[in-house]
């Protein structure tokens, strides 16, 4: 579902937890979160109308994540329904800055924020180049 | 460790379960045992003299898993130590059939076996072509 | 979305692939598909009036797998779209066998085929016990 | 291997890149490298005398990780061998905070740096409670 955050697109995607997610501890792995907030990124960019299979395939280009920031909160469990907000924080040509807030639905309580910073590589060599403007464009940046 | 299973090279490898391995209910999920098992045939692969990463790189094949069968005879935990046997139980030009045995080395317990059916394809296409003779050979075929 | 399999239930259950699961070969990793079967075993047993959450917390009761046979028929890739039917093919007192067709949704290619088998275990002990009536006869065992 | 960075206990990990830790775009994913300093962590303090597994079972206390700080240099490859170094940066009774270096062992390119924050609840309620001292103490806080 796509909405805004301060004037920029952002999406909305929900998440069922599942099994496979959780450790011992009875909650969700803290590993697991990459998973979510690269679905996160994957449909807000759909949303956006950029087809990531498309920009990977057609353009010989590659969004690797180069940092993250994560905070969690409030463990997630098994089963529960979660709702991941994810909008673009900063933009410019040398990366996008996704920012996400991942609550519980049933109660709406607060259970991981982040920020996870992408660069932009030709593929297959990797080698850094600009951000498209017209993905940035899309993004609100 | 090399040894020998019924004639054929066989591969004793050691695994340390870590926790992000483990689910809600305490043990390894079943999913993971297939990490385990191809860490099997990668270093059996290597012990016989077949480097994996190369061989997909020079010579533009793959070895997709195309068929396995799994028991779960007790379950693995966190921090336990497993030590892994892996062998060729049946080598042709269309595929390679490993087996494998799994067991906790505290006590010997079986924990699983298996079988995990591999074909040999061309990269990137992903047409299906004969096993290599080489392969075979080493393996014991 | 809940039909029949042979006068059974049976759950249609569609999966986005993530980047996540992925490998360098540029397919879905076999592992992963643990992961879509568990999702469908879970939400087929939704469908029928069982909350598998409810049933190990309520009841003391965990379902683990206990053998697997799959068959990969054709690769998967990032982003398809794939509708994966799961229903029981054998239900007693001693386990639970669920058969399971997942399909690529945009061209109904059939892309892997399995049964997985579970038991029924007391927890935290593990120790083996009657699969329930009830669970057996929603399922229409 | 047990060493010292700027006077505190210092672990090195080695970790072999497995087929399954990569992606579609070649490399390992991101969410993998959560799996190594999970290790990293567990490897360190069994060098110093704790084993977690003790830890959890005999104390009722687990670890959690409340906060990442994570910067991705260089891309890691399926088969690569890597070296990873974890210490204690900063311990308090409220939290740990733990740094790493992750290199590729055969030419010291390094590829990963991060920090995890831990902190200390009771299970299985999961309430925060203060670092056990002992734990400080032996990782040099």
């Amino acid at each position: 579902m796509l909405g805004t955050h301060e004037g920029r697109p952002s999406y909305r995607h929900t998440i069922r937890v599942a099994y496979v997610d959780t450790d011992a501890a009875g909650v969700v792995h803290h590993s697991q979160y990459f998973r979510y907030l690269e679905q996160g990124r994957v449909e807000l960019m759909r949303a956006v109308g950029v087809d990531y299979l498309s920009f990977e395939r057609d353009r010989g280009l590659a969004l690797p994540v180069v940092e993250a920031q994560l905070k969690y909160r409030a463990p997630a469990r098994f089963d529960d329904l979660l709702a991941l907000d994810t909008w673009l924080s900063l933009g410019s040509r040398a990366k996008l800055v996704f920012a996400s807030r991942l609550v519980r639905s049933v109660d709406g309580v607060l259970l991981h924020t982040g920020t996870v910073t992408i660069a932009c590589v030709t593929m297959p060599k990797g080698a850094i180049c600009s951000v498209p403007e017209d993905l940035r464009e899309k993004l609100g940046a």
